[in-house]
């Protein structure tokens, strides 16, 4: 990346990463990246991400099978934040919805189900 | 928002929100959101963000005009994360471009630019 941009990672070392699909345009999620993760999303093709809760890099998909191939990383204005555009296998949401912004902040639920997350996640 | 969701705003009091153009699904930017923001954003139809560099509660567009119209605010699967669909007056990003997401992370420009900075902020 002799010619990238520098992301910058901040205090904490994480960037918010909003995943979108590369041919629908739907938002799928929100997840964080550290410049591990940014790293073997770059080199592999293949979305991966930070879990602030698990403290672990994670290639998203790699349990379910629900994986992210990637078309393109962007980087916003102030470089703190990515955009991928990604091919989406099955779903993007453990709850089995196409996108984890499966509701409105009134409560209505606007989205799409793909898969049982009980057949998926044992 | 008697049967709203309950969003969790964690320990800073902020989630991001993804702002998105309703109709070409474009992302536009990522900002973040405080309680009052999103009271805000809910009210008056119009996207309210909390600037963390600034510590103020910010209408998108009040100085340049280049406002965003709620189309529906919708709430990820953990309701940490926001997704505005807006209708975007202008450009979202203070560089002039339709997007904040004008470049891709080797540094191509791949954003459109829509008006002069310049001539908006003086």
């Amino acid at each position: 990346m002799t010619d990238g941009i520098d992301v910058d990672f901040g205090d904490d070392g994480l960037v918010p990463a909003v995943a979108q699909d590369a041919d629908s345009g739907e938002v799928l999620m929100l997840a964080y990246v550290s410049p591990a993760a940014l790293e073997a999303t770059l080199e592999t093709g293949v979305a991966h991400y930070y879990s602030r809760s698990r403290d672990e890099l994670w290639q998203k998909g790699k349990t379910s099978g629900h994986t992210q191939s990637i078309h393109e990383v962007r980087v916003d204005c102030d470089a703190d934040t990515l955009l991928y555009l990604v091919d989406q296998e099955g779903g993007a949401c453990h709850t089995g919805h196409r996108s984890c912004f499966y509701r409105t902040v009134d409560g209505e639920h606007v989205g799409e189900r793909v898969f049982d997350p009980e057949a998926v996640y044992e």
